[in-house]
């Protein structure tokens, strides 16, 4: 089993080996999202393409591809469903950032400053649209199944956020199930739609849902990690965003649970009571790494990973499954 | 054909005799709306029965019933096609109260007041995501079609309007695109999908698409020309949201129409810059009855109810398609 080791000692990031390996079929995805973000209204591929242009890892659609390249199915068909997971991640992107009055997306203004919060939400639901539309060009209603399923359970998690937002009772569950509604279930789906394409077995499509769960779970808490790390900071990245919306993240509950009496109030203060000035970012930083709650939340992803790259064992051995392996530590210990 | 004729003697509306005719249907529709907006996350029930249970003429759903019934299509397929078509309706007034910022939607507070912006945005996702979800169970793949279409069609419509809100340069064919989008193309979807699943040729299916398309158009140039009536105002309803908003509907492009330098000032200066006063409205309004554009509005949605009854011609005759044809009139001279 060696082949499964993380490739630690190569330069490259498994997305890099993934985006190369499939390259064409990449190009053929990108190919697909700009033919069906167009629109008569202008306004819609000038805002769509905004976003989708500003780049992202694309890790949605290439899950779709590898899982689907794995089992040698009809790439074709991958490739549309691949444009229509992206635009169901980009719907909700354009959403979340109206909803969390966001400011910057990928390094420059979100999509909601430069086009209004109006355009956004109606854009989104535009692609949301475009990816039923693609999915129903595909013709199979089990992947319609898994994809409008994913779809409940992305909104469901996020508006389980906004009830938990700025309340310091969260507890790890909550924030579980956060996370898995609104992250883990699309990269489950994305990476169950391959091996459902390709015609495979039950046990073979839950692995790959599996592994695309607890990826996804390792990933978002990575994500959330990163948001209070201070060496991405030296990256000039920005970080915080978080702490700013009074998001119940996993660094902070680490934090929260090893809190005293005065490090309570404080939280209960800025993130309970919204009250926050120019230090408390740091203070909380200061808090975060005193009680090495982000070295908790990277074992929790770690935890997840493990269960990924478990989920993978029955899978047979290739190129591909390899770089989904690499990808678990990769997304875990990534610095953006 | 007097079996076609308006029924403008009956003291009942065209719609309570469908809500009559399709009662026990309308019950199993409504248990289908409240068994499918549950949730874990409670705010999503909450939010969700909020606005569905604060009423609305359900007339979306009732065409679904009626133009599966006029088929003797099966009832219990239509049932959760019809509670289908209701979330993606109430998906999108959701997100159109948050795009413009209404304070109002069926006489109280509207759900982005009460419940904030995002909520609305995220519960409107998970309703259209449960829409989905509920076609995917009847497992048709037309319909499925015709829906997500209609649903990107819509989203189309509502970002045009957005193009055209405060600009005077808008034309009448731009507002019909903007209200055939916006509106009549899920009446038209609504009305597809009941032949479709009963089986009709091809030509059937076409007639109940076309009827329920022109009768959006006319029932939305109606809405918009309601928007103006003072005799709707002496009931106590509100009037001139269309106008604070820079909509540019029929009766405006009617009144522009004929604007002389003085009064297309007027305009430019109260809808082009967003620059009103307490009794700008009032003038609006005057400048409306000058011009007769509420009679013109009206004369257009005539002509659409006209192509919506000949849309009717082949197919047989019935009492509910008697009921399909009392309700175009109905819809052009409602009060509400």
């Amino acid at each position: 089993m060696s082949v499964l080791k993380p490739k630690n000692e190569t330069k490259t990031s498994p997305l890099d080996d993934l985006q190369v390996a499939l390259g064409g079929d990449m190009n053929a995805v990108n190919d697909l999202i700009i033919k069906h973000m167009q629109s008569e209204v202008p306004l819609i591929p000038q805002l769509a393409s905004y976003l989708i242009a500003s780049g992202g890892k694309r890790i949605r659609p290439l899950l779709t591809l590898a899982s689907t390249q794995i089992f040698n199915g009809e790439m074709s068909r991958a490739h549309a469903l691949a444009a229509s997971v992206e635009f169901i991640h980009t719907a909700t992107l354009l959403h979340d950032d109206v909803v969390d009055n966001s400011e910057e997306r990928r390094g420059k203004e979100s999509a909601n400053v430069v086009f209004g919060n109006e355009a956004s939400v109606l854009v989104g639901d535009f692609l949301f649209s475009r990816a039923f539309q693609l999915m129903v060009s595909d013709g199979s209603l089990e992947v319609l199944r898994i994809l409008s399923n994913a779809s409940a359970i992305i909104s469901e998690g996020e508006v389980k956020q906004l009830s938990t937002q700025n309340n310091l009772d969260t507890s790890m569950d909550d924030y579980l199930k956060v996370i898995e509604g609104k992250t883990a279930s699309l990269f489950a789906a994305a990476c169950e739609v391959g091996p459902v394409i390709a015609d495979q077995n039950k046990e073979t499509i839950k692995s790959l849902r599996d592994y695309g769960m607890a990826l996804g779970m390792a990933f978002q808490i990575a994500d959330d990690v990163l948001d209070y790390d201070a060496d991405r900071q030296k990256l000039g990245k920005t970080i915080g965003d978080d702490f700013r919306e009074g998001k119940m993240t996993a660094p902070i509950l680490f934090a929260l649970e090893k809190a005293n009496d005065e490090e309570r109030a404080f939280w209960e203060r800025t993130l309970g009571q919204k009250d926050q000035n120019d230090s408390d970012l740091e203070k909380a930083q200061d808090l975060i790494r005193k009680h090495d709650a982000l070295g908790e939340g990277l074992a929790l992803a770690e935890g997840f990973g493990d269960q990924a790259i478990k989920a993978l064992r029955s899978v047979p051995d290739s190129a591909i499954k390899d770089m989904l392996v690499t990808l678990v530590p990769f997304s875990i210990h990534r610095e953006y």
